[in-house]
């Protein structure tokens, strides 16, 4: 065998940290995914490859009763939903929607706020995609009603809306697309990567056929996994069997269920079903913070008051000062890791996004006074 | 919002447990995916959400250079390949070639003992399969020169080969294969997910277009991840890129490193290469294995002498016990596990496949006991 890998070279691959860990961290994609105490403990359980067989001796992972019972019993109640799944990922689990029910070439409408992976599906499905713009600066508002002449000109197989958008955090009329849907019985997908398991959402109060979460970002899960809610008029379409296994479903490869991902979503579940009853508190210091923000010349985009704790800050102020300081660009970055804050992205001045979510009032304090302290340290006048 | 959820229900999944802890574990899907000791702490350090972020702020995952360097350095010359990829499990990585080299309606031709998830995901890119059927009771052999007619008579799109099967461990020679696969031009898929991590292997060597290998199950990684090499000739093919998102790959819905896993799996990386190298006294301990358990009245089929540590034994003294014992079907299963030993599937008795990897000899040599013991103290006669 031609394997030249030397030892020496590969032992950094052993020893991987977190260059964030005992920062106070307001990364958007990871605030939702810290794990639960009880969820670290089943990751660590966990932890071996195929060990998630080890719930139930002998049986595959979609015939084990607890695992059975998780999802069938309460993540569907969870999302509102007749049927539910696990999937690989968000956008995984729309793929595979996408793939089960519409055919190469045909339409579909999406919101124009849409995270990229619903065009990398699209296109992975050979579909046509049409999205329906925001309203622009400064609110990049998605009015669902716009969607209705669109359905009328491209008969879509399919629309999509994100529930919120991961830029702004907007959470347009959900319902009212519902009614459009099915007004026009288009089948309506909700993107809730980032309410699912964060605030209370409900695929049937919503109206919608399916809907998608994230275990990683917004169930308090190690990744990567997904969940999926369906319309039961869908189940023999989208969970579809092999003609040569019957109990296998196609879409899903047999069974995707496979990792610690699993076990990690599970143990959280009872503290994110907990967690999503106390959403207003999140809204709330997200408000605060954002109010807090704008008194030292930021802006926060996107909707306002605001519902979401994802927010995106233009901040004029900030990029002033990296034309003059030392560091340039980086200098946010930097002077903020110095106050113990970490998570928004290096370089980026002028305008950057960040989550509250699950931040003490007492850590956003911290925040706050931090970004008034490196504003009142650099700014000339 | 309508969820019934009560916490009292819920609170048995936070107390999830494996029934095989402090077990010796026979089971074939669990042996080669243990975590090494800096596997685990790699897991421990990278158990929420989204932290693999945390390698390198700001950058996307697929742009962290210790990853980029992981894959395009190390992995790739691990797998004989020009190119490597993470996956998102070896079924995915199947079917991410299907999607990619294929097209709805052709014909692809894989071995009789290819593992279920072939026939799923070739049923998910809507293809034609035909197999070359093994040689049958006792050795159920592939002979690979029996895929030469089968390319001249159905012009495939892709032909595959599992290396080894999952139920008698075989290894066909693949690098016969490899020739036929170039004086056909066919391209030719090797599925190494119980070889890739455990023995030596290269893609090149074999003459193959692809190689899968599987995380979880041979390559010492918490769930769900694999791994694909490829010949540089299918990069545009495979890796083609998005339209709308010119550095995202449209058949990867952009980007699919998100997990845990990765972290996991590199960090098994230098132990695995390692291993590998040991792969002769694996063969020696399934050898040993096998012979004591024949003379114990079993019949290990498939490959003999074997050359993997995945074997299947047929125990028809162990079916007749079963006929009388009070436990039934399930009295194997009770026995060995009050001798410590699990991981056959509870309920058979007359055939049943096991592996024996990564186990010590003394191990085996307890488990070897067992059975005699067992076998001793329920047999007639």
């Amino acid at each position: 065998m031609d394997i030249k890998l030397q030892k020496s070279e590969l032992q950094r691959f052993e020893n991987l940290h977190r260059y964030s860990t005992g920062y106070i961290n307001l990364n958007p994609i990871q605030r939702g995914g810290v794990l639960t105490p009880e969820a670290r403990e089943a990751l660590i359980e966990f932890a071996d490859g195929y060990s998630i067989y080890d719930l139930s001796p002998g049986l595959e992972v979609d015939e084990i009763p607890l695992v059975k019972e998780f999802i069938s019993e309460h993540l569907s109640k969870f999302l509102g939903a007749d049927i539910a799944k696990f999937t690989l990922g968000a956008r995984e689990g729309i793929f595979n929607i996408m793939h089960s029910i519409t055919k190469p070439g045909d339409t579909i409408i999406v919101d124009g706020n849409r995270h990229y992976t619903t065009i990398t599906a699209a296109e992975r499905a050979k579909l046509r995609v049409v999205e329906v713009p925001n309203s622009g600066k400064p609110e990049y508002r998605i009015n669902v009603e716009d969607y209705e002449d669109l359905i009328k000109n491209h008969k879509p197989a399919m629309i999509l809306l994100t529930y919120p958008d991961g830029s702004y955090g907007n959470l347009p009329d959900a319902k009212k697309l519902g009614e459009i849907a099915k007004e026009y019985q288009v089948p309506y997908l909700v993107n809730g990567a980032y309410s699912v398991g964060r605030m209370p959402i409900s695929m049937e109060a919503i109206g919608a056929d399916f809907i998608i979460g994230s275990g990683h970002k917004s169930m308090a899960s190690s990744g990567p996994i997904g969940v999926l809610g369906m319309n039961k008029k869908w189940e023999k379409i989208v969970l579809r069997k092999s003609k040569r296994y019957p109990q296998k479903e196609v879409e899903f490869l047999g069974c995707e269920l496979r990792g610690t991902a699993i076990a990690t979503l599970m143990a959280a579940f009872p503290t994110v079903v907990e967690r999503v009853e106390k959403w207003a508190d999140e809204v709330e210091k997200a408000r605060y913070f954002s109010r807090e923000l704008e008194r030292l010349g930021l802006k926060q985009l996107g909707e306002k008051p605001h519902n979401h704790d994802l927010m995106f800050f233009e901040a004029p102020v900030l990029y002033e000062i990296s034309k003059r300081h030392k560091k340039g660009r980086f200098f946010l970055y930097k002077e903020l890791k110095k106050r113990g804050i970490v998570g928004i992205k290096p370089g980026l001045t002028k305008n950057f996004k960040l989550s509250t979510y699950g931040l003490k009032k007492q850590e956003l304090k911290v925040v706050v006074d931090a970004f008034k302290d490196v504003i009142e340290k650099y700014k000339t006048s």
